[in-house]
């Protein structure tokens, strides 16, 4: 029998041991594994263990490996013949505070109702990360209980760091590269386009972010003194910064687009479909009108297309009231999210020349790097996005949305730096879900149709 | 016996005095009289009785006024037929820390010898202001002395607030308005070109300072989510302030030099045979090409031409390390220096229509505004400053520069706004008289050339 021959019993499995799965999820939602508080740690260690010891019963090799943090549990299953995937995922959760926003305690999860119906999981962690990466072992669970088997190579890799920054697992990754490579990453950490429409996530932005230093006198000046003669650093900063963008919002520096690459016509006809408005996207924060580059999208402009961003600045006199002074310094913080094959390295170069082109005599400029990522993308005509887009939609009714994140995942691009793996990024989460707030959620229809989506996308993945 | 038949009497009374002349001025500076800490307190009475009681001994009728802080001297004395003159100073003095860098103690005035034989009178207040205004008090004195009277109508005004703002005079001055109100205004308490170059400075800018505050969203966004998408206060900031000037140096707001006049054609040759050049003036502070108007000389671009400088700026991220945040604020404090018939209010408005229009959507500006005043000008052709540069010449073998001075006395302000006078500001400061820092010094012959060279300005004014 074959993964898809499989497949609807595989369904009628999920649907049938849903009450047990919620038990399971439940037992792991009570461990508090606060992976930023010290205090939390042998929580983390009952959460590391509590995984591994799921995969041992499924016939993952599993181990708890150490770390200079919270430990990562591998497992490693075979399965029938289709390529070796490496899901993702993480154990740790946010902390709670404030508690008193709480309606229940955080570790003490329940099953609420919405006004509008829809049933809830409710506590932290319900959605971020653990309701979502159990969505992808109940999968394997129901293969493993109908075939005897999973329905390709598993390896899995869940750790225990992702909320205070994977510290660990960069140098993790790169020390068990051997170990863990495959030939695609799946990852449950992302979102649905709304909670009637699935969504693969195919990319993620890169990040180039840049500290700029002009200093002009070796000291603070009085205005009054030498105000006229004196170089002022805050407006050579400004006159710079001022010209990072066109009138329509394109970026300035010469090559920046270099790389970017159109979306496919039914890729674009797909997002164009969602209609997501100004409206609807910047009225929450107080905003109506886009920013970005002119003519395109919303969705394009934070997902797709680059950016560049004054992230900070700074200079001169900022306390209350008036200071005359002619500062000797100023700073900003400038970032550029990146996409397709745009080169960090050679946008950062471009970006210096831009500035030191611009620097009048008496100013000089220091540069500090602190992020240089490139863009993540899985390529549009790839066979495993169709199939899984195909699966999702027989799953949920509805066409699949394929669309770019606009921040940064540093874990996806190490898998492909690091692995030469491309990622498949689907996940279930709601925009409402209050992940990292007070009462988190997550819906009982993500978590139950959430396996039921990865039980399709394995099987269509299956040779 | 006119006053300029008496002068050269005159003259000899004030060289022979010299010694005595010190011991007042010792008398004077050992009073600690540090306005801006309350300690001192009575130390600022002790100096404007001080004060009081020596221009009572010179026929002044003298009055030692209350006010809401340290008090003011009111000294009214009639003389010769002449215009009545109001001669402002402080007897208050700076604070003295870093007491640790005084080579002697600061209220022990002492006679020193500088390596280039200068002989110079070290404390604080030597110069500032106790050395200078005695200067116009030994003047009087010997005037006084040889001729039984003062060789004009005098009265004084001596605040003991100006080191630390003069926050009460500008209410004084209003309040008292009939009492003080002359046909001339003179201050002791400005520089010298050099030490062989009389100067009398003939304007002063006047100061229009803004607070700038943008708002787009109403709270601060992950760049990650929404760049690209939302609008971002330090751009607009950025591109508003990087407009605020031209290639060329110039200020671009629409009618910001209506009002400014350029200099005679005399004075303009006289500041440019100063030959004060950029390496001379801004060397020091680390700098070598102006960066004001093309084509102004340094001397004017820091006098006598307005500028825009951007005296502090804010927003975003500014400590360590990246933060992928698109603020929801920006600040900026940018101020005006003005010349001539600059008109601040007007200014003000053209500056905020300036900003207004180069507001995108989603992004609104709040004004604040901290000082609004216009720029004080002695007219080139007036009378007195003929005679008040005739006969600093004559005292000094070389003739007086007349010159702005860059930066703002308020008061000098007033006495054109409430009491309807030109003011006249001669003084013999040097570069390197450490003002404000520890050893402040005042040459001798600064003190004794000064008091000379009053002695010849009052009976150049006499009639």
């Amino acid at each position: 029998m074959t993964p898809s021959q499989a497949l609807p019993a595989v369904l009628d499995r999920i649907d049938a041991d849903l009450d047990n799965a919620l038990a399971r999820l439940f037992d792991f939602l009570r461990i508090a594994s606060i992976s930023t508080d010290p205090a939390y740690a042998s929580h983390c260690r009952a959460a590391a263990e509590f995984v591994a010891k799921d995969l041992d019963g499924l016939g993952f090799e599993t181990s708890v490996r150490a770390t200079a943090g919270h430990p990562v549990v591998v497992g490693k299953a075979a399965g029938g013949n289709g390529p070796r995937v490496l899901f993702y995922g993480h154990y740790d959760v946010q902390p709670v505070d404030p508690l008193d926003l709480w309606e229940t305690p955080p570790f003490e999860p329940r099953i609420a109702a919405l006004a509008d119906g829809r049933r809830v999981i409710v506590g932290r962690g319900a959605c971020d990360d653990k309701g979502q990466l159990m969505t992808f072992v109940e999968a394997c669970r129901a293969f493993k209980t109908v075939t005897g088997t999973l329905p390709l190579p598993v390896t899995m890799m869940i750790e225990g760091e992702e909320e205070c920054g994977s510290n660990h697992l960069f140098a993790f990754v790169q020390a068990h590269a051997a170990e863990l490579r495959g030939d695609l990453a799946l990852v449950c950490d992302t979102s649905m386009w709304d909670p009637n429409t699935p969504m693969v996530t195919t990319s993620l932005r890169g990040l180039l972010y840049e500290e700029v230093r002009l200093s002009c006198a070796d000291r603070d000046l009085h205005s009054g003194l030498f105000g006229g003669a004196a170089q002022n650093p805050i407006r050579v900063l400004s006159k710079i910064l001022g010209a990072l963008h066109d009138e329509n919002g394109r970026v300035t520096i010469p090559g920046f687009y270099e790389g970017v690459r159109e979306l496919p016509a039914d890729i674009r006809a797909d997002l164009a479909s969602l209609n997501l408005s100004a409206e609807e996207f910047l009225g929450p924060v107080g905003l109506q009108a886009p920013a970005g580059e002119a003519g395109r999208m919303v969705i394009e402009q934070i997902a797709t297309r680059p950016t560049a961003e004054i992230n900070g600045i700074v200079g001169g006199y900022t306390g209350e009231g008036a200071k005359t002074v002619i500062p000797g310094t100023a700073m900003a913080k400038v970032s550029f999210r990146l996409v397709g094959a745009q080169d960090p390295a050679g946008i950062r170069a471009a970006f210096h020349a831009f500035v030191r082109e611009r620097l009048p005599i008496d100013c000089k400029v220091e540069f500090q790097n602190f992020t240089l990522a490139p863009a993540v993308e899985l390529p549009f005509d790839s066979p495993v996005l169709a199939e899984t887009r195909a699966a999702l939609a027989e799953e949920w009714g509805r066409k699949a949305i394929a669309v770019g994140e606009g921040g940064s995942i540093p874990i996806v691009a190490d898998f492909k730096r690091v692995l030469g793996m491309d990622t498949i990024m689907v996940g279930f989460a709601l925009d409402d879900d209050r992940v990292h707030s007070p009462n988190e959620k997550f819906d009982l229809t993500s978590f139950h149709k959430g396996a039921r989506s990865w039980a399709r996308i394995l099987a269509a993945m299956a040779a």
